[in-house]
């Protein structure tokens, strides 16, 4: 397919590499400033632009990949008299944004995007919404081709996806970051932790998260946690996140 | 070395193994529950024992691996005139708990253990403190018989340990399972995660956890931030946890 890439971040440059990894023509790459869209349309074999006056309409996607507070400026920017389909790439934000436009939809890939860090994108479970039947087959056409995990999701489901990638993914970081300063704090490598950290993750593949849950807050063990709120005395932010999780642990039971 | 392991649970199980599999003699296994004492003695090749009073003394080492809220009651069964070396394996608790006797110490591993999942405990780090020089010698001995992964570590880091594992293992399995509540909620297959928790633990092999932090909280988005609290209404759990978590990625920029 011919396709537009509106941003050039890191969720542009991960689909933009899917696609012409796949065979279709990124023909644009469209930046607020040019050199970001130049980096990416010279990977990709493309042409970039700093003004959507001069997108093409002669392509089947526009494919919006900015930050979803970028959206609304892109949106009005861009001429109303495109046939194609018009996508973006949010989790957070429904499809109904797009609908000054005919033909609509959304590509929201569950996945972390980094450009430091490589994407297996055929393994990326993506999520997707079209607005009509024609939108829906064109993009689940255009997601099969760059996944192996293409799945459709109304935009209630996707917030909820990506709601629960954010518990799964930025907060469970955030959680490492924590862990990361206070064995630091006290001398300790953090590679002490890799091990325990690398088998969570293993274990859901195996296990449903409740099953194998363990710690303190889950036996009620009350001395355990006294010691370490006690040991967080002068780190009240981590104190505040101990106790929010061990309460929701403890009532879970 | 001949050993006594005073608890018949995960621990001691896992512990029972890695003993046996590198040619220790494991000569006795202590539960308050004979049954449960027998099934991991007869793993192990061992004998069971439900009264401490039957405690073997002509041994070199006696590992407490019971709950932390048991050794208390543990240590009052335990005969003073044992010559050999005492140790727990807890992470929250200090080593002097056992200083009624004349050689101690502690072989904490960091790593979650149950029975129903597979360890290689080759690579678990297990940390090492003894009250003497004979003491730590010889429990450096027998851990380094059992993993490649042996550091001297004294009681206040060993805390700081647990409790970073706690944050990185206990915690973070919790955050899986409210990932797995609400999208199980919204009809969405909690497979779908599970590309995005393996990357997030993978990224920790190479890259500091701040410098990998994403998501709303970390670039300041209040709207997707809203929208996801209007979406946790009906859960103020786990709305809780949100708030604790992004008020700390808020704050850390």
């Amino acid at each position: 397919m011919d396709i537009v890439l509106i941003g050039s971040g890191h969720v542009a440059y991960h689909f933009g590499r899917a696609f012409l990894r796949e065979g279709h023509n990124v023909k644009q790459v469209y930046s607020r400033t040019l050199g970001h869209a130049q980096g990416l349309a010279d990977q990709l074999g493309s042409v970039s632009i700093a003004s959507l006056d001069n997108v093409a309409i002669d392509v089947d996607i526009w494919l919006i990949a900015v930050q979803d507070n970028a959206i609304p400026t892109v949106l009005e920017g861009l001429p109303l008299e495109f046939r194609g389909v018009v996508v973006h790439t949010s989790g957070a934000t429904t499809a109904s944004v797009l609908d000054r436009f005919g033909t609509y939809g959304v590509i929201y890939p569950v996945q972390s995007m980094r450009k430091e860090t490589e994407v297996d994108f055929s393994q990326v479970p993506l999520a997707v919404e079209g607005n009509d039947t024609f939108a829906e087959g064109l993009l689940l056409q255009l997601a099969s081709s760059i996944s192996g995990h293409v799945f459709r999701c109304s935009s209630e489901q996707r917030l909820a996806l990506h709601l629960s990638a954010v518990f799964a993914n930025n907060f469970t970081n955030a959680l490492f970051d924590i862990a990361y300063k206070l064995s630091s704090e006290y001398g300790l490598s953090f590679d002490l932790l890799v091990p325990i950290i690398l088998q969570t993750a293993e274990n859901i593949k195996k296990h449903v998260p409740a099953d194998v849950q363990t710690g303190p807050a889950v036996r009620n063990d009350q001395a355990t946690i006294n010691r370490h709120l006690d040991f967080l005395k002068n780190h009240p932010e981590y104190a505040g996140i101990y106790n929010a999780i061990s309460n929701y642990l403890l009532k879970r039971k």
